[in-house]
């Protein structure tokens, strides 16, 4: 190893410094930084949330007035929110359900009686019109309550909740409104026939239900239910009950309440423990319980059917046979599943990026929508003008329900236009069932093309699109094009169908793009009722997921990526061990003394926007301390930004000391946590402003703090675990010195190209 | 709230001292102390396992010269370690599979050809021989090894796996030694023919695998991959092969990949994160698929058949259809499953502590498994000659396969001896077949009783026991009599059979034993094939937890409590924040300046057995500190035993400083990172004992460190999540004054009991 003379590196814009230590070596320079002009950032615009629980002298008091009756209260009431969840969620689902197909039978009915029956050519344009306006007009209303009322509704909202899970505080966007516009639009973008699904946005429909799920509680204002609730109402609640609220929405889309579970694990949750993991799954099973009991009566149907938002039928036992020989086949299906869902995370994301960068006005967002309606609806015309495969093949449940006969001959239909008139379901249920002939392969080929490219245009417009649909349907149209190919050259092969092959796509598909494994497995296995299938389907998902990673990252991170959300992966990156807390920390720290005057913490508030401030004994004069870092005094606390504001707003500037005063001082704090009042609206007079306020009984006397010399991993596995939004970084005389956040270790991001790997540091912007 | 003066509380037989802050109100005396006489208590003899990433200079140094490349080298290794543990356990699980089959098979064959086939004294003496024999032969054998040979191979070691991965340091459980008997003590049990099954054990069997396969790996005395491995070979990187070998070996059990995942997640492991939660699920694929492909092989069944150890069997359409209607019948069988559950739960322990307390020596231990399986012997063959119920039914697929005459007439057998001439697993399968009359209901009453106390006095015997499959035919026995009885007051009922309620009463036991619930209902799930069962088993399952839990604890809580395990719940205890790090603190620390003489480090290893030692830079002079502790200096780092004592068995005296001495002496750290060389027998020249060691290059310069305020559930939540051993306790200016281990935060635990909750601190001993 080179040893050369110690130099500092400027490491970012934040102007943190590093100094190597005089023991160690220099470093190589490993870390490569990226381009200004990259797309990779980490956007500067989202807070962290603190998941670390606050310790100060009131609440200890507080608490030492709770009874253990009180625990098991609140463990039962906790219990009772789940339910909750899980039956409002369900009961969502049924409405949602209800509505589309309610709305869809309508509208495809109509076409298909008025369409194509004329030859006159204001017939023809009346027809026309028609196919248009049954793509624009649902889209117009969903894209304009989208774009214009809330924003907040777009897109599936899962990679926002991976981050909230992850500690990130998204802003508005599990309010009421966003709830109420996601339903329609999810409602609307399905009746649009857009290359779009229903069960993604569920999975944020789910989470708002479980984050407001304890304000809806409280709008009962019955008084006993109120006051356990506020003791609940905490940040680490709200995350528990949104996990579980997202597990509900995938239980209830999907009719599988353990392959939620997983999933909510698999792609959601950072923190999680036994406990919650039976929450969740609780939860998951009252929300399928209700979907399924309600449907079941709604349809007369006396019991025992079991089924979720989309069911993907029962199975024909011919279908769900495999043979070892098989396998080989099912592995290569993982491979191209993996390779098109690297193709289309790769084009999706490009086209997210030019979204960026492009189309930034609502106007434009808005038309952005329309565009690609116009699109789907003129690529499906043309197609069902061009295609002329013609087909007289029913199933026995009487599919496909809806049908044009366009060029062919009586008593058959066009292929092309099953096509675009069913639900995408449908679609799925018949390529999961039908037998051999009711597509060729050149109707298959060419509806794979258009609907891959519609798919990769639709996935990033202001709407609620889904994409788990869409993604099965891709891959179960190549899988039973893989199948034909397959029957082509192996005529004798036992029990193979292009059924069975199209639900292997159609997993490996999903995979390729979502890159999960464990919880699809299951998912699709409870979806689609064929357990016997479970082997095959988790080695083609290794097998899709391996391909696909080799390639780029999953939808979602690309998707967390591109909006620069400063996310944690679970595990610290690997070779950053060199890299040290006096290297990462930010040195402008402003620290308070344990007693402050009003009218400085006034005027700090008002300069500064930090949301936290080390307690320190001294004033607040800095020093140099022994290691040449400047030092902002001996570590007594840490205090937050919302606590202080909350003294100021209250005026309360003696510390409590009756058991009542400081439940009454508490119940301020709550209150006044997600307030955002500006100091400068606050009035003080002259006298107010000379008290001084002693911060002991509010701050949390023990905050986690780091040496700085601690490394990067250390550093990293200290805040990710605990869920902290900032680590003080200590000298070796407990002097503060500096202060660490998500966003300075969120910046490095291990790249990866093909088998090659590096560590990237990211720009803050 | 009263406020009395300050009082001094002894807390422990540590002579830890709880001073109360000024600040604060004196404690309410909320915690119990534990009697003494009380059985559950906190063992003092095991150590913690450190699962915190170490760093040191040379660590860093080595880092340095590493490159991404290895990083990508390393992670296929994993997965091929991974891939090599699931193929092993598979393996293991054909051969466990195929001896018990073959000797099972023989046994049977030979005591249904000779037993009872005469009327003389002699031929009847010898008949009784021949049956007794069956029963003790092998229980003699086992036992033998197990007591005698490898004590470690008892029980289903499933109490003390979670311990490990909880990270509590079992010595002696994991060698090849306790790998081989218990492999021969399964299959020796499982002809025994006691109240034992094999998949309980086969837990710890690929959890040993998992343990072992890096030191397999190297045997091979392969450099490259030896060289790779070492890399590694860390304790993080052994407890999650293990976790996957859990995971190997349920899988390969029960044939189900994604339930045994979910139960080493849900049971076993106290760490988590995605990615290993992906391993462990490969690990598991690969055992079930390799059991399968070779069992098929072995039986010539060409492909397609999903199964493991032990399989359900397929079940005909009219047991697992369900209605609505039924779901209260389940929830009641689940409430009975709690209620059979705890009742186990409690003798199991009241048991084992009898047997703690005057069953201790060696040879005391071998008669106990004899007389268990003694008295195994008189009570079946008790019961077939007094139970005189007939029958003559056959299930198509030939079971029960081997019957007694005893006193019914020609062509009908005794019911009684079904029960005690298959193997369990065969009982079980028919159980969950068989139509309805195939046992009366005084024949399910009478092995109800019988079995259930076998059950509990064989569950704790020096014998690998394992309890899934006796709680299942308890439970199956039980729900065979509650649908009779069903049967008998709703005769008209629709889709009611005596089978399905046998299913829901196996899961119901079986969870009021275990009590976990999803990895549960997957695993039946997955074993039986039946997926539409899932919803009424999730809820019966729930509620069998929740009535078990009115009542105790889980068996493997429980085993972990009568064993003194000092385990680490995963969340911290409700109302502990007025407990501080002063206050449970270990006072009596021993710290090294930076640079310290060989022979003060000598006399400080002999003296003391500290697994830890902070460095301070201060000499060893104790002060006294501002807040009225001792202290030992300024904090520096922290360095560990194994380490000091490498460098004085090495007599590595001065800081390596190439690249080179650097690898060289990480090599010598990692070599006697596990020995026990005493101190005692190094010796040291006059010369050598004056030399100075300078500490620092070896020391962990930023040590996890917590102020004397913090609060016992930071602490806990700080120590638990990083999986650290040591926390330093530093006052206002970073000075140690005192230490924190896990076992000072296991002995504090919740007590309940019914509706009522408190907090106990047990005895350490």
């Amino acid at each position: 190893m080179k040893t050369t003379t110690p130099i500092d590196v400027e490491l970012g814009p934040g102007g943190i410094m590093r100094k190597l230590s005089s023991i160690l070596p220099p470093l190589t320079p490993r870390i490569v930084k990226a381009r200004l002009k990259s797309t990779t950032h980490v956007s500067s615009k989202y807070e962290s949330l603190d998941y670390d629980v606050w310790v100060n002298d009131l609440l200890i008091k507080e608490e030492q007035c709770r009874s253990y009756r009180q625990i098991i209260e609140i463990n039962t009431l906790r219990w009772f929110l789940y339910f909750l969840v899980g039956v409002l969620t369900g009961l969502v689902a049924v409405f949602i359900d209800w509505s589309i197909s309610f709305l869809l039978t309508n509208q495809m009915q109509f076409l298909v009686n008025n369409m194509f029956q004329c030859g006159q050519i204001l017939c023809i344009i009346s027809t026309y019109l028609l196919w248009y306006g049954s793509f624009m007009i649902s889209t117009l209303i969903g894209a304009f309550l989208v774009v214009f009322i809330e924003p907040g509704a777009a897109g599936s909202g899962i990679p926002y909740i991976i981050s909230y899970l992850n500690g990130i505080s998204i802003p508005k966007f599990t309010t009421m409104k966003v709830l109420i516009v996601k339903i329609i639009g999810v409602i609307l973008i399905a009746v649009a026939g857009l290359a779009s699904g229903k069960e993604g946005p569920f999975i944020h429909i789910g989470s708002i239900i479980g984050a407001i799920m304890t304000s809806i509680l409280k709008c009962t204002r019955i008084p006993a239910l109120c006051d356990k609730i506020s003791l609940i109402n905490t940040k680490q609640e709200k995350r528990d009950l949104m996990a579980a609220g997202c597990a509900a929405g995938i239980s209830a889309a999907f009719g599988s309440p353990v392959g939620a579970t997983l999933m909510a694990l698999e792609e959601g949750t950072s923190f999680w423990n036994v406990l919650l993991m039976r929450r969740i799954f609780f939860c998951a099973i009252v929300s399928t319980f209700t979907f399924n009991t309600i449907l079941n009566l709604l349809h007369d149907n006396s019991g025992q059917h079991y089924s979720g938002l989309f069911y993907f039928g029962r199975f024909n036992d011919k279908t769900v046979t495999y043979y070892y020989a098989e396998l080989p086949l099912f592995l290569i299906m993982g491979a191209i599943g993996g390779m098109f869902g690297a193709l289309f995370v790769s084009c999706a994301s490009k086209v997210a990026v030019f979204r960026m960068r492009y189309i930034k006005s609502r106007l434009w967002n808005f038309m952005d929508a329309l565009f690609v309606a116009f699109l789907t609806a003129t690529l499906s015309i043309v197609a069902m003008n061009l295609s002329h495969n013609c087909n007289d093949v029913k199933c026995e449940s009487g599919y496909p329900e809806y049908t044009l006969q366009m060029s062919c001959s009586d008593g058959t239909y066009s292929e092309m236009s099953v096509y675009w008139l069913q639900g995408k379901e449908s679609i799925l249920r018949l390529m999961f069932h039908s037998s051999l002939d009711i597509f060729h392969t050149s109707t298959l080929l060419t509806f794979f093309v258009i609907f891959f490219v519609l798919f990769i245009l639709t996935a990033g417009i202001k709407m609620p699109v889904g994409l788990f649909i869409p993604s099965l349907l891709i891959g179960a149209t190549w899988g039973r094009l893989f199948g034909l190919v397959i029957l082509q050259i192996f005529p004798d092969l036992p029990a193979s169908t292009p059924a069975k092959y199209a639900l292997i796509g159609a997993a490996a598909q999903l995979g390729g793009i979502l890159r999960t494994t464990i919880s699809l497995t299951v998912l699709v296995v409870e979806a689609s009722g064929v357990l016997i299938f479970a082997l095959p389907l988790m080695f083609t998902l290794f097998i899709s997921k391996w391909v696909g990673d080799f390639f780029n990252e999953g939808i979602y991170e690309a998707q967390i990526n591109v909006l620069g959300l400063p996310i944690l992966p679970s595990d610290p990156l690997p070779l950053t061990s060199d890299i040290q807390a006096k290297n990462l920390m930010n040195t402008k720290v402003i620290v308070f003394p344990t007693v402050v005057s009003v009218s400085y913490l006034i005027e700090v508030l008002e300069r500064v926007k930090h949301q936290g401030f080390p307690v320190v004994k001294e004033t607040c004069e800095t020093k140099r301390s022994a290691c040449d870092f400047q030092t902002f005094g001996e570590l007594r606390g840490f205090i937050l930004r919302y606590q202080l504001m909350t003294l100021l707003i209250t005026k309360s500037f003696t510390a409590p000391e009756s058991s009542e005063d400081v439940q009454k001082m508490l119940a301020q704090f709550r209150k006044y946590e997600y307030s955002s009042i500006p100091v400068q609206e606050l009035k003080f007079t002259e006298e107010e402003k000379q008290i001084a306020i002693d911060l002991k009984p509010y701050m949390n006397p023990s905050p986690y703090t780091v040496q700085m010399v601690m490394s990067f991993p250390r550093i990293f596995r200290l805040l990710r675990s605990l869920g902290l939004r900032h680590v003080i970084v200590i000298d070796n005389t407990n002097q503060v010195i500096g202060i660490i956040t998500r966003k300075d270790l969120a910046k490095f991001k291990l790249g990866r190209h093909a088998t090659s790997m590096f560590l990237k540091e990211l720009r803050i912007r």
